[in-house]
């Protein structure tokens, strides 16, 4: 950015414009930068990097944050970034997209199903630096207050220092429940999978339904990974990215590409 | 598996049921073992790690493929698999899942939206081997013909080899205009991203919408990509994987750890 501009800052999420979790992010963002925000006019937790192909996308303006530039759109976290990009902000540079702050963690594998790093994923795919923030707390109420200085901090070294190899942050913090954030720790994400229950059901017409619901379940909570640094009270940082290639899986199939014709 | 028994094959997509890429590939699985297929009622296409968490999802027995067992989901293709795993093969391992043959590329970045390889994503988080293939061709009366003695091939060898180190293989094929399948190469995925248009309108309330167009664009085109093995008429398989963790952006960023207190 010039040095005579403020930085602009794309704020988005997946609980929507009324969650207190980006409104905090708002308020942050606000002191540090040109604020715009794009967010879902209704709940996309758990859409992943789904995109609207098949139907109109709306935005609509509000004015909930007190003076700042806001859009309510009828899409996914992704489309909100991709509209805020193509059309709202046309020809300009986003200097960093923030979302969140998610009401629930979004370390380990839930980073692949959350609407909140799916959003972040989908700036830092267009070459913007972005960071997810979330925290372990599934309330509406969640105490947002302990981590703040932490984001203020973060959003403040990206700014200033950029991410040189990498594009996308996964920051995550710890549940005000485990007493004073101890620090932050730059992680892999563990290893972990949900363990999926299907309520099953009869629906009033006669249908039966499942309805799925489940637990976090990880047993890689060894030192390094983003699950034992917020066990052990500090702030998870991974640097992500959409590069899914597995590289050191590559040699062990490189025999197949001997075989040159099949009938 | 055990010696006695033929391997136990779940297949799905997202592009539904009546797809020709999804009886094509169920025709190659059904010679290979024992075949479930579970798919979307609806056009599931750039759904990515979507889930269903806010409503009931259905599952209905359909007879489709010739006495194969098969269920239409009213989900998404990551629910699809969700709900073969956990509800209809209850307590039996799966030997492998195989998604697609989708009808349009999954190779570089397309791999995060494409709902056929979240499918396929989903399975490997659960420790199933799984292949998602697709075919560069978008039509409905796409020939899949030359592509089909290598899916034939690269499922036997996933399922007498496995596959050492990873879980995911995103295998795509070339559009038939290309000429013969030279080969496959094992490949990274190559940076790309979609420049997007919106298409934009008014509906017949008044209201102004944006529609979602644009086209893939990449400059990732060295030997070693899966766009260039594409191009030059080799099939692409990039073994894939789970963790987004960007290994190398890790030391860059561990100066932040000497942070222990912040005002």
């Amino acid at each position: 950015m010039s040095k005579n501009t403020r930085p602009l800052i794309l704020v988005t999420n997946d609980d929507g414009m009324f969650a207190p979790g980006i409104k905090r992010l708002v308020e942050i963002a606000r002191h540090m930068g040109e604020v715009i925000v794009v967010a879902p006019n209704s709940p996309q937790s758990a859409k992943g990097h789904a995109v609207t192909l098949a139907d109109p996308i709306r935005l609509n303006q509000v004015d909930v944050f007190n003076g700042i530039e806001a859009y309510e759109c009828s899409g996914t976290p992704v489309d909100c970034v991709k509209l805020a990009k193509n059309i709202l902000l046309k020809n300009r540079k986003i200097d960093l997209c923030v979302s969140g702050i998610n009401h629930g963690s979004n370390a380990s594998i839930n980073i692949i199903y959350s609407g909140t790093m799916s959003a972040a994923m989908e700036a830092s795919i267009e070459g913007i630096h972005s960071i997810g923030f979330s925290l372990e707390d599934y309330a509406m109420d969640a105490n947002f207050d302990p981590g703040t200085p932490w984001i203020r901090l973060i959003i403040e070294h990206v700014l200033s220092n950029g991410l040189a190899d990498s594009k996308l942050l996964n920051v995550n913090i710890p549940h005000s429940s485990l007493g004073p954030i101890r620090g932050m720790k730059i992680c892999r994400q563990a290893e972990g999978r949900w363990e999926e229950e299907f309520v099953e059901g009869v629906d009033p017409r006669g249908q039966k339904f499942y309805w799925l619901t489940g637990n976090f379940a990880t047993n890689d909570t060894v030192e390094g990974t983003d699950i034992s640094a917020l066990r052990e009270g500090f702030i998870s940082i991974v640097p992500s990215s959409h590069d899914l290639t597995h590289h050191r899986a590559i040699p062990a199939l490189k025999s197949l590409e001997s075989i040159k014709h099949i009938v």
